[in-house]
């Protein structure tokens, strides 16, 4: 078990307290704001339904969470320790002499998001820049800058919680993200004052235009599309000189006077006003949670840091004597109009376990290369009780045939709570890739399929067999 | 039918070609390229495959497209003109005097990304700015500027044919969304040319950051969460001062010179090069869809915009005597690994035919807000037919029995090319939303049922009473 000391309880720090401990780690926060527990706990709550959300495959258990008001208590057997106390120098390089007094190889991230990792070193901890994006617990982007030796280290943690180390080139103010969004929000105050647009409109501007091409392609590619098959170069020939035209008013800087504040502020009321900060939260997580979830499907930018995460996530066990073929946290995604998760999505659960099954007998992606897979023919469930969003789900797989082309299951899919929330009776054939026929597998899959087969041929599959709306 | 002329077919009027014609309306494109063609074949191609997957029902029966060298032939009989030739205000009001001189009040929309209408107007002839993004077959948004009559009349325009327009208060250069694309190039091209970060890292700090929030929230709603409950004006007084930090290049812009042209098209190419346009597009295309999938989910965002023009899309109809409950285009999306829709799929497209089923017997949005619904409780599917992405179901529903709580449904999916592919066979219980207890239905709701049941009750319902595996 590795343990985090977090160190600075707000926003960010909570963020960062997230993403640890759902990713299996013991977290000690040092805040000496008494309502550090209450904003963490805020934090956590959104975190614990939306980060699980984005895998096909439940994360470790839950580290422990615990509280400090003394620094040396919170970073006591740490393996890392997150600094995300206000942007001011002084506060930031105190923190580092106290830590490195008490534990001098202690590597120390920083999660400033201002200062250059040389101006945190100054005092000589091992600090380096880690800066993460709000919501810590769902952006996988981090910004890494400093010593090399310790980047290195910093780059494999990241990984390791599932988030995508950026290791900078060379020092940089305000490193890459935060420079486009200052120039972008420069340019947006300046269409307010002047009553081009509303903060309502500058949104719709965004979300509803290049925000969906950037969220998967960024700037460059998109643009490079844009060139078409003549290449990058013939679209900076194209647009090249529009750079020298009058269009940006960044030559200058508003200033942000009372007017301004109170016309920004009137405005993101009369846009935003409706719902509370929490409505607000939750509806930009479950839309970053299905953004990340599309991405899986193609592979792509934040699918791919996903998917690469998931597949070290631990699998199989046993419960009841069956394989356990998928467990998972069920998705705000997967529920619908009454309020609980579709029926569709059961069968994407049970569809999660029979390729859980297959990979137990050999049908994993190389096989599937080779040329062969399993078509399913006839499936029926049976829904036994409701699910809802952020239950976790176990999935056992009865084999209850397995001979020649055949390979009939059944799923039970159980709630955390220990209820059979349904079952899934589903027979498949081997099927060749090619020709789209079926025919029988290779011999070693044949093999532990027929192995499965018999040491589950004397248990009861209460349930299977029988028609829609038969009983039992 | 509507007929809208497309002037200047590239990848702009290409992207408003399919737009229209995907919306039912048939198409005149002119342009004089011997090329244009093939060229809006290809954009053509693309948007098949993505727009329709945005739509969990039917688009209206594609227009019919035809290519003219001629433009009056081209604007004969036509209800919007579109014209996206180059940027060169003399090539654009040489065709505006051209369509005047044939038809005075046609109303003229120009793609233009650089002129204001009052440029555009200069002789008279009725032409607003309708400023598209590419792709315009899925991004929704148009920036629309000029006379506010012409405005209204092209809002309704682009709004039926699912784009949401964003008039403009005053003119603008670049209007919105394109100054704060300029913003954020310049920056890049100044982090490119000082070796901070390739095009790579500079896509990447886009699109695992800060691009997944505002592909939904935009920038302000995204500002004011991180406000908290203390309002925007907190927002305000936190990172307010950064903005007079040297952190920007924007002040000066970089001269686009061959070193940094090579710079960019070489680092572009070790990013993208192994991947083609077309490809590019496809994995951008299928991004796009999943995004604005996910959205639909959240009725937030482009999500919205998809939903509201859903709304008015024709269901309903009949097939070999039965009521056709969904139909619809399958989307990427719904593909797996074996080249084929998924499993889970079936049941999802299942689903919308069940709902189609519900609202023809009085169980839509209103009756569901009352405080009833039907669960799930029991469903069949047999595979019959593998389907594909991009090809067309039509879903049609047999009541096999409802009385009392209990409705019972027989789902066939057809395949557009008239192989039955499906069938569903599913039972349901009306339920107490509160009690979440089953209960009989409303009066009228049992009423329609049950002639629904009545009518189909001597058909052959072949495939539905078996248990799984069982033939027929």
């Amino acid at each position: 078990m590795s343990k985090a000391a977090i160190v600075g309880g707000g926003v960010i720090g909570g963020g960062w307290a997230a993403r640890f401990l759902l990713n299996g780690w013991d977290v000690a926060v040092f805040d000496l704001d008494p309502e550090a527990e209450r904003k963490i706990s805020a934090v956590l709550t959104n975190a614990r339904r939306s980060l699980p959300s984005l895998y096909d495959r439940a994360l470790p258990p839950e580290g422990r969470l615990t509280f400090h008001a003394d620094l040396a208590e919170a970073i006591d057997g740490a393996d890392w320790v997150q600094e995300s106390v206000s942007e001011r120098l002084e506060v930031k390089l105190r923190v580092y002499r106290e830590i490195s007094r008490h534990a001098p190889d202690l590597l120390i991230g920083s999660s400033t998001s201002g200062f250059k990792a040389s101006e945190l070193t100054s005092e000589g901890a091992k600090v380096v820049v880690v800066h993460p994006f709000n919501p810590v617990y769902l952006l996988p982007l981090i910004e890494l800058s400093g010593d090399p030796a310790l980047c290195a280290r910093a780059e494999i943690l990241v990984r390791s919680i599932g988030m995508y180390p950026l290791t900078l080139r060379k020092e940089n103010d305000a490193f890459i993200g935060n420079r486009f969004q200052e120039a972008v929000w420069r340019e947006a105050l300046w269409m307010i004052r002047d009553g081009y647009a509303t903060t309502a409109e500058v949104d719709e501007a965004i979300r509803l235009g290049f925000g969906l091409r950037w969220g998967q392609m960024g700037m460059f590619e998109t643009y490079r599309i844009a060139g078409g098959e003549a290449g990058f170069e013939s679209y900076l020939a194209q647009f090249g000189p529009s750079l020298s035209w009058p269009w940006s008013k960044l030559t200058d800087v508003p200033e942000l006077d009372d007017a301004l504040v109170r016309q920004i502020t009137s405005q993101s009321d009369a846009q935003s006003g409706m719902r509370s900060i929490r409505e607000l939260e939750q509806m930009r997580d479950d839309n970053l949670v299905g953004f990340i979830r599309s991405l899986r499907h193609s592979g792509t930018a934040a699918g791919k840091v996903v998917l690469d995460h998931e597949a070290g996530l631990p699998e199989g066990g046993d419960h009841l004597g069956l394989p356990i073929t998928s467990s998972r946290q069920v998705p705000q995604t997967w529920t619908d109009y009454n309020g609980h998760m579709n029926e569709a999505c059961y069968l994407e659960a049970g569809s999660w376990a029979t390729d859980g099954l297959m990979r137990r007998i050999g049908v994993d992606a190389a096989y599937i290369s080779s040329g062969y897979s399993f078509f399913t023919v006839d499936t029926r469930l049976r829904y036994l009780a409701e699910v809802h969003a952020g239950d976790r789900l176990t999935i056992t797989t009865q084999v209850l045939a397995g001979e020649g082309r055949k390979m009939q299951l059944f799923h039970r899919i159980w709630r955390g709570d220990g209820v059979l929330s349904a079952t899934i009776e589903t027979l498949l054939l081997h099927t060749d890739l090619a020709s789209r026929r079926s025919c029988p597998p290779m011999p070693a899959v044949a093999d532990r399929l027929a192995e499965l087969h018999a040491a589950h041929a004397g248990m009861s599959a209460e349930g299977a067999g029988g028609a829609v709306g038969d009983r039992g």
